[in-house]
């Protein structure tokens, strides 16, 4: 059953521009900043707690990524999320790496106190030590044994589902096959491929473009964050398609992004591959 | 009335490998580096309290962008900026975001009272913010309120002179036609593509590459500015003929530091749009 | 006499994904993670003193490159080169830098004489400053007068031994022809091509991909560090073959990178250029 309106996401992003605030790890920040701007959007990176509520105050939304929190952005990142709330702007985390340390699990599960968040995305390990306060995961990466399957499908629903109902938030728990639930809509979504795994920063790159597309539809968050998590697993699936031999995981990231720069709401809603539950 | 020897000011780069140090943005500090190398100039970076006035002693320019400015860096580029000015290195401010928040502004002006610079180089917004302590920017972008057309174009060009004559630095405000003045002379550049706005860090690599044109060119900042101008936008053109329909911000990124790369002295004299005043 | 088993190296790196910590710079960190993706490991990047030890224990090896160092990170590298030490994973140090000023010799110098090292690598000048505590650099290049050439490379070889023998690390001098060592045995490598110091972060990417190599060989250090060397320079020159007379220093990254993403045994065995003296 198609009946998520995803165009009209997509449009609404490009016509709207919205300003997405990020504070955000200097990994793979520039391609948060140039996948911003690709899918309509446009970006403001400001970590510092003398600057963020300034900042995140001429925002539409803000986009907290923990992948190298450090004593310095920490307060910044409470500060912004306040003042985000305030305003009522979309706020999104992202709990890079939660359950790897004791630091990330902590600041992930102390914003999820402090702030009203409206979308929550990580991996399934990520996402289980920010709601469980503890996990074993290795790196950044989801543990094979936290991968969504047969067996297990309905217990990360439910789990999701969970979460979404104490939490207020869209919770966007990413994979092979992503979950993506509200806390009553629940929507599986199997784009993608294999190769973005090899590639830093996808699932950070997919975090900022879901604020852009919560912030440009702010009536339906839920929707945006299908749209969103639809649109980047298409542009894995484009993207792969333009490889050549000797192309690999550096030209994919470019494509990657290319691809969101191209990508319509027609291509969109043609090459989107979900299920709702 | 073309009358600046540009193809000279690009040979002298690649001539003299100016050592440029950047205390700037973790956004687009890579691309930074690499078009520092695609001009021919060599990149330090170095934003430690500890380390700048070292670094910047070995160098021959300093580039200073506050676009991620934080409460441990601003320090270092007031120490970075005086011992330059000791030194009688080139200093350029990219006063990033100016106008967007409290901080931004109030740096920007700092280190415009405290240090001698010899070029400032952002858009129109950010310009009025430094100079007038205030503006309602929209981000990091110029505000189309503040766009040159043929409206405000005197009252620009008085403006950017006045500042010129105060500060005793070069000016360049650029957008999609560029404003480039010392007091005296005004040069008016109308190379570049509508596309670089849809890349992060055009005007972040302009900075940098403008810093090792000034280095290599000491007796003709004005001439050096208006050559890096011109190749910037230039390379944005040649860049934006190259992209084929798959491609989009990410490659046309790839595409212009690449122009800038294999850019000739007789190519930018050729290619060059400007008009002396 | 090629009798390096370097395809087995490369092998066991794809086998073994090795998860490396590292503490890098902000200039290249985007291309570090890639890279270690790329070869077949598996990156998390980590510089806050509450975060690494953390980080580090889940880890196989540490890569400590100081390209952007500070007064914030200097703790950390030293927290986490003793945890990783304790732990007995492979710490790599990459002194970028060094002998360009006095916070990044004396902070190389410290960090070898707190830690037990596996691998040192960096450029002739930066390894020179870091064994002596000072030197006369042009800033992250080598200088000239270092480069390895007839009449220097016996006294450099002898020199890299001493250091070898001394710190218990593999020392890997990398420049036109790379000198790696372990204090008894000597390899020569020739591969790469100039245009590489036409790129940023080059050597930093290497230092990266070495500790991987070194995490997923741990009884051959040596042979690993080699396979790196090789495999660095080989996909330099793959990646040369590549390009088209539009591309420059910023396609080149790409292409450098994706020739390692698609690099085999057989091909690293047939195009290694190495000499073991």
């Amino acid at each position: 059953m198609k009946n998520l309106n995803l165009a009209e996401m997509l449009d609404n992003v490009r016509a709207r521009t919205p300003l997405v605030h990020n504070i955000t790890n200097y990994v793979t920040v520039n391609d948060c900043a140039n996948i911003l701007l690709a899918c309509g959007g446009s970006p403001i990176m400001s970590d510092d707690a003398g600057d963020v509520e300034d900042i995140t105050s001429i925002c539409g939304g803000l986009n907290i990524n923990i992948g190298t929190l450090n004593a310095r952005t920490i307060p910044a990142m409470y500060l912004a999320g306040k003042r985000a709330n305030e305003l009522e702007h979309p706020v999104l985390l992202d709990p890079v790496g939660a359950g790897a340390s004791r630091l990330r699990t902590e600041t992930a599960a102390g914003l999820l106190d402090a702030l009203k968040l409206s979308v929550i995305r990580g991996n399934i390990s990520e996402i289980k030590a920010l709601a469980q306060g503890s996990a074993t995961t290795k790196g950044v990466d989801a543990d094979e044994a936290d991968q969504l399957n047969a067996a297990n499908q309905d217990s990360v629903i439910a789990f999701a589902k969970g979460l979404a109902e104490k939490t207020g938030a869209v919770i966007a728990i990413t994979g092979a096959t992503d979950v993506i639930t509200d806390g009553e809509r629940v929507c599986l979504i199997r784009n993608g491929h294999p190769m973005m795994s090899r590639i830093t920063g996808t699932g950070c790159m997919l975090s900022a473009m879901t604020t852009a597309y919560v912030v440009a539809n702010p009536e339906r968050p839920f929707e945006a964050v299908c749209a969103a998590v639809c649109a980047m697993g298409l542009c894995g699936e484009i993207a792969h398609a333009r490889l050549s031999a000797a192309d690999g995981n550096s030209s994919y990231r470019n494509y990657i992004i290319d691809a969101v720069y191209n990508l319509t709401g027609a291509q969109l809603e043609e090459g989107a591959k979900y299920e709702c539950l």
